[in-house]
Formats: structure tokens, sequence, C-alpha cells
């Protein structure tokens, strides 16, 4: 593997993907930088010894592919529409020596599985989190915008296409707003995904949630979700105990806190 | 009014409803007790000067009742289908001096609109948690398993009598356990209510949730959903200052922990 700063372009920035671990994330400032919520999504994510092969729905400049190859040696499918994105997550993929683990498919993700032959164990989503309507002050065209709000795909788009890409007992697993936890019900309700776990994130112990882990199961059982003990990201003027562990306890300040 | 343990019949108790209050609460060890849910429940419930008129569908030995009218002073309806448990009902709010607040009415709470000429601003209740199916190993009978178990009322009928209770723009607020979340949303959603405020009640910082309380308001608009910061119940070997605030940071101990 050759200098990590070759693989740069111009306006991009190499940063630590943790504090423990060597890998290195290609990110643009001005276009997408991943947050806290992809490392507690690919931490939240139920994986075992069965589960063989994951999707990403919208993977960006893929940090959750990246993560999750810390976490399992499944053969990973991430997809992503926008041109620039999908450059600059196949060159993290490649920096980082992931080829023969990840697989970056350059596509729409609604109708992915139609192109796709395989069923997955996992499908992992860190979604566009915003409503969209025609009359948003918003520039529909613009990178941050598609990421973060519902322009190409909306939530019913994003557990549809999960709905279709599980297999049997396959486990769809998301990171969203709770502001949203009616929507997030109705649509796993209507492609019959049942809840499972469910994390509420507080900035801080006195503070409302803003955001929500959540796993559903794609098995026809109904009820039994479980809401794990709470995540609160600050304490005082410092990352939480629970922030801290996540990050291995390292010393190193993780480059990812951009909620 | 007279001695209030001349209120008692045989087997009942008398408890201080809360360290502060000069109100007493009439229990029967082996038929009913009202336990931490209620006392959240009332102190969660959204109640400003705009609340006139409030009901409590399935009130019990009517603790909700008692609570809010530490809060309020809004009529409150309270709806109670077992005979012993209005009877107690009845002597609570008598003993407490309360009969031109509180109306008892010994009633189903299925279908009670179509006998109330009123639409209320708040509908509260705490509900039986668990679903009960004829197979299920339990007594129908009981006082502990009508209470606990949907054998009379199920979570459908109950957030279908609230729709029909409310106001346009009035609140149905209610305490469940988290593993109904999904059904509750389903409720909410079928009965064009829209979930307004949730929040998580943890026994400890680093346990699962146990349970769920919930407002939803009757006025059309999705989403919004606030998740107020996490209320953790036991820090160490005592309750946690979020508990002791609620009752006032007082020395008496409550008799009402028993979750």
């Amino acid at each position: 593997m050759c200098n990590k700063d070759s693989y740069l372009k111009p306006g991009e920035v190499l940063n630590d993907l943790l504090g423990f671990s060597n890998l290195s994330i290609i990110q643009h400032p001005d276009k997408f930088n991943f947050s806290l919520d992809s490392t507690l999504l690919a931490n939240f994510a139920t994986i075992n010894k069965n589960t063989k092969r994951i999707i990403d729905l919208g993977t960006g400049n893929a940090p959750l592919p990246l993560f999750l190859s810390l976490r399992t040696t499944a053969h990973i499918d991430a997809v992503e529409i926008q041109d620039e994105l999908y450059d600059i997550a196949m060159r993290n993929i490649e920096m980082n020596g992931l080829q023969s683990q990840v697989n970056i498919i350059h596509s729409d993700l609604k109708k992915i599985h139609k192109k796709l032959k395989n069923k997955y164990d996992l499908v992992i989503c860190n979604p566009p989190f915003f409503k969209y309507t025609p009359t948003s002050n918003i520039n529909k065209n613009d990178h941050l915008t598609i990421a973060r709000h519902e322009v190409l795909a909306t939530l019913d788009d994003v557990v549809c296409e999960a709905s279709k890409l599980l297999k049997f007992g396959g486990i769809f697993t998301m990171v969203h707003r709770p502001d949203r936890l009616e929507d997030i019900f109705a649509a796993l309700s209507k492609y019959k995904l049942s809840p499972k776990r469910m994390q509420l994130i507080y900035p801080r112990a006195n503070k409302e949630a803003n955001m929500v882990l959540i796993e559903a199961k794609n098995n026809l059982t109904t009820c039994g979700l479980k809401v794990l003990p709470p995540l609160v990201v600050f304490s005082g003027n410092e990352y939480s105990n629970s922030i801290k562990n996540l990050f291995g306890n390292s010393n190193k300040k993780p480059l990812i806190f951009q909620t």
C-alpha cells in the first residue's frame, strides 16, 4: 500500500477513523463528513458468527463499511448514488486494503435488489433524516442536501428496499432522528419488519434524545422490543464514559464528533 | 372530615399518597396497590390553563385522580369496572374531600363515550400492560390479572376510546411497557392520534428501559415527537435525584415503589 496521502484529491483531507485503529478515511469538508451517528450505528449493529453478508444502503464515503470491517470478516456491499461520494468511497476501501471484503456499488439504492443475486443477513443504513418537500428552501443537487434530506430516497424507500434485500430472519438496522419515530414504526410495520432493539442517544443526561438506533427483524414475529440503556454523549465538558469506551479509551481524539 | 381510618374495610391499609401532600390512599395489599408508573404518569401529563376536563380510563383505586388533584382544579372523571376497586376509589375520593372535583364512574371503559356528554382536554390511562390469550395461565377473574392483563380492555380498546373522548387538539397520555411500543405506535396511528412526547424510564442508568410514558395529540399533524431526557429511577442504593425531586425532596418515604 503506498502513501495514503497519494489517494487524496484537491480539497480532501485524511482523518483517522478511530483513535485505536489503523484505518483512515478520506473526507471532504465541504461535501461529506461522517459523524457520530455512523460510529454509533456500526457499534449498535448485531453481528455474530452467522452474519455472512451485509449491505449498506447509501454509504456516502463509506464510513460504515470501514467501521464494520473492524468487527467482522463478512462480505460487505455498499451502495452510493452520488458520483463524487462513490469516488471517495472507492478510494477509502482501496487505501485501507479492504477490496476483498468491501464492494462499493455505484447505484441508486431504490430497486437495488433487482441487480443483486444474494440476500443479506444485515442491511444497515444511515439515511437522510429530514423530509423533503418541493418548497423546501434547499438546493436539491447539493451533496449535503442529498445526504440529509429525502431528495433521492425516503424513509419508506429505504425500509421497502431493506425488506426485499433481507434473508428470512435477517436484520435491518438504522440510525435516525427521534422525531421520525412515528414514521419509522409505520414503515417497519408496512414492510413486515419487527422492531427488536432500540437505543436512544441523548447529548446530555438532562437533554432530549437527538438520535435513535433501531433494529428490526425479518421474521414475522411481533412485539418484544427491547429499549437498551440510554446512551449519553457528554458528561460535563467531556465525552461520557460510554462514548470513551466505544473508542477504546484511546488518547487520540477521533475527528468524528460532528453531530 | 372524620378520622381517615374509619374509611377502611377489613384487609385494607391507609398510605400517604406522597410524602409532601396531605392526601392518603386506601389500598388493598392483595388486590390493588398503585406503583411508580401512576406517579410518573401523573407527573408527565401535560396540564395547563386550558385543561378543564380530564378522564382517567381504568382508574383502579384512583391514584391518578388523587395525584392530578395536586396539579389542577380541572374536573376529573374516572372510570372503573371492577366492583371492589370502584368501592375503594369512591372512598378514596370522599376521604380526601375531592367529591366536587372527581367523579368516579362505575363502568366498562369501552364505549364509555356514549354515556358521557362532554369531550375531554386530557385522557389519561395506566392500562393493563400484558397481552392476554385464552391459553394464558392466569385467573381471568382475579383483580390483579384484570389490572395487568388485557382481559377486559386491550390497548386497541383504550386508544380507540381515547380518540372518541378527546376534543380536537386534546391530549391522550399513557404509561406502558417499551416492549409494546410497536403496538402503541400502530394503535395511535390507527386512531389518528399523533405522538408528541415520549419518555423512557430506566431502572438504572445501565439497564434497559422498563416503562415508557407517551403523549399523543388529537390534531391530525404528524411527526415532531420529542423524546424527553432519560428518567433513571435508582442511583446506587438510593432513588435518583430525578425521582427524589418528583417527591419534593420529602424525607417521608412514599410507599409507592412497587414496580
